[in-house]
């Protein structure tokens, strides 16, 4: 809640919160369980955050941090439970049975809908998020009295705080305001984008369909029962515009075949579409004085492993441990750590997801051996106990550490 | 047996075999065991190609394909069965336990040491090699009656068979005869190379160590108890005479040491040194005619996962069993499938070749981001049951399928 410094007019927070989306919300709404207060600032309109198409694949452990705040009232009758999900190549579907190798599943769940799940909690419980908020800058984290300036409904404010989250995504200003030579730049773009469609069309098949074909990479995958979430590998400059809906249908329809001719993709009218860079990019490290990045804003994965959404939880989680961990003893251990806990999972996850993007993708200059290599890889990730046991439980996501 | 048809004086025998290493020599010894002749035509003498120091590392299944052939009694006596070996890196060691988690483990014996036990096994049984054996050249392998001719004792000679089996490696003769446009090569060459030593000194680990150190990677190895097999990556035009036996102990040192400082390796007189290059590489199909590749004649893997021996000797399991098929009942459907049936394999010895030498290596303009994925899947093999179970089952060598 933004309160006043007696006297002097300053609104003042315990957390300031750069971003509304799920870093943001999640972090506002555990910091608000635990009594801290945090004002969020959101660039965009809520109508806006609220519709945004994002990931769709929660892991069991982002679904449990829904259930531990209460929010999952929704989650629990709309979501898709999927215990296994296909890889599908050489014309053959070999299934990934998540819930048997390693006990754990996902859920097909819009990050839209988190969204709005956790903005409506939040609200309802007293918090404060302000929508359309422009010009924010980030001042004196590096000292004891962080603050942040923003406009809001045509007048220029100032939010004190204890400690700024920047939330606020790859292209947000969170990251770009710690100053140069404090951070180390991971980073590798792939030589191919993702078309992604939605179509009003029954998925053709109840879990996801993860397709390599010589023709390049494809995804089956949904939103509910009635709507269909489809990608096909593309080039990087690829123009939307060259893809008439006849074309995408063909193109999705030959790199989804089965050799026996049995599989055949739902078609429907398409109501969304557009085109995602691949992209792995780290920072290092992800707090500076009193400021700490989470999700997007400190890392970005390609899509492939569906960890995006996920890994920005996990930060959160630590971040909110942690100023609960202050706020309550005092003690800066956990915040000092914050950086090096989320990095470990960060990794591991960058690691995955560059893992399933190579496995399944065909780049356009693929060398003959590196292809040998992937054909082998696949027959081996479905074929040997343990390394489909690796791939679930990474795929599902690795407990906390 | 060299025979000779009647009246024509062109020795005459079932199976040509080119070159007397691990593969020829498995080879003509399995076929030895059904009856089928064979002549191998190896172009060094016995005393060079019994001391030809490489491999050593026998999968289970070499040391069983040993025992049925009933040439295992030094093997057991003198080969060191390890049940686990150590990935090094950050300064710490992790072991990994095969036997406890595949239930299999490898059995430490010098290459030079089986091609010993084989060919003493052959002669003795009243087997027939050639050695030094010249121009050895391949003729009419399209068509019905295949011969070789060959120049030993001063004198040529034309050896006529059924089926020529090319085993004389990768700088051999058998794969160059080969017209033409029949192959597809696969091929990657490595930005490094192993400088490798034999030590006259306790090895100091009773199981290999697999470094990756910022340095480059390290590896110990052993022969005996008292004889230590090392390595060193460099880079591929590295010249020996630029590496003093200090230079060498001193690097290895730093590569092998751990953080608590209670590592060091045992020193000892060096007394064989060379540089391997790093390549993989194989050829498709393995066969033409009545000619039949193995070995290194066909594929090459670095020699980071040690599958070259391993796999040699899986191709002419493979051979052997066609081979009696065909003379038992007429029967080519699995000489036909050989390449088929061998390349499965090679494919996946290829891939964890790659695998184990992308993990371990330092390129020397290794990208920061792909360093991080390295140690991020250094972590996760080390510490995920299922990756570690990954790890083991590639390394002790998968079953036949």
């Amino acid at each position: 809640m933004v309160s006043h410094r007696a006297g002097i007019g300053t609104p003042r927070t315990q957390v300031g919160i750069v971003g509304a989306g799920p870093a943001g919300l999640f972090l506002a709404e555990m910091l608000r369980r635990h009594g801290i207060g945090s004002v969020i600032l959101e660039a965009r309109s809520r109508e806006y955050v609220e519709h945004r198409v994002r990931a769709g694949v929660l892991e069991q452990g982002t679904v449990d941090a829904m259930a531990e705040l209460g929010v999952d009232e929704r989650l629990r009758s709309e979501g898709l439970l999927h215990e296994g999900f296909e890889l599908r190549f050489d014309g053959e579907g070999h299934r990934i049975d998540m819930q048997a190798l390693c006990g754990r599943a996902i859920t097909v769940y819009g990050q839209q809908e988190v969204v709005k799940d956790l903005t409506d909690a939040h609200l309802a419980g007293g918090g404060t998020i302000l929508f359309e908020a422009g010009d924010v800058a980030l001042h004196d984290f590096e000292g004891d009295a962080p603050s942040i300036t923003f406009t809001h409904d045509g007048a220029a404010h100032t939010l004190a705080c204890d400690f700024i989250a920047g939330c606020d995504g790859f292209h947000g200003v969170s990251r770009p305001s710690v100053p140069d030579g404090v951070l180390t730049v991971y980073e590798r773009v792939y030589p191919f984008a993702w078309l992604g469609i939605l179509a009003h069309a029954e998925p053709s098949s109840e879990e996801l369909i993860y397709a390599n074909h010589e023709r390049g990479f494809a995804l089956q995958s949904m939103r509910s029962p009635s709507v269909t979430r489809l990608y096909l590998q593309v080039t990087p400059d690829e123009q939307l515009d060259d893809w008439s809906d006849t074309r995408i249908w063909e193109e999705l329809q030959r790199r989804m075949e089965t050799r026996d001719g049995s599989f055949r993709l739902n078609e429907g009218e398409i109501f969304d579409r557009g085109i995602t860079p691949m992209r792995s990019f780290v920072v290092e490290p992800m707090q500076h004085g009193r400021l700490f990045l989470a999700g997007d804003a400190a890392h970005i994965v390609p899509p492939t492993g569906a960890k995006g959404l996920n890994v920005a939880v996990s930060d959160v989680q630590n971040l909110s441990e942690a100023l609960v961990a202050f706020y309550e003893t005092g003690e800066r251990t956990a915040l000092d750590g914050y950086s090096a806990r989320c990095l470990r999972r960060i990794w591991r996850v960058e690691h995955f997801s560059w893992f399933m993007t190579s496995m399944l993708h065909r780049p356009h200059d693929q060398d003959p051996f590196e292809m040998q290599l992937q054909r082998s890889q696949l027959r081996y990730v479905t074929s040997s106990h343990a390394a489909r046991e690796s791939l679930a439980e990474n795929y599902a996501g690795l407990p906390r550490e």
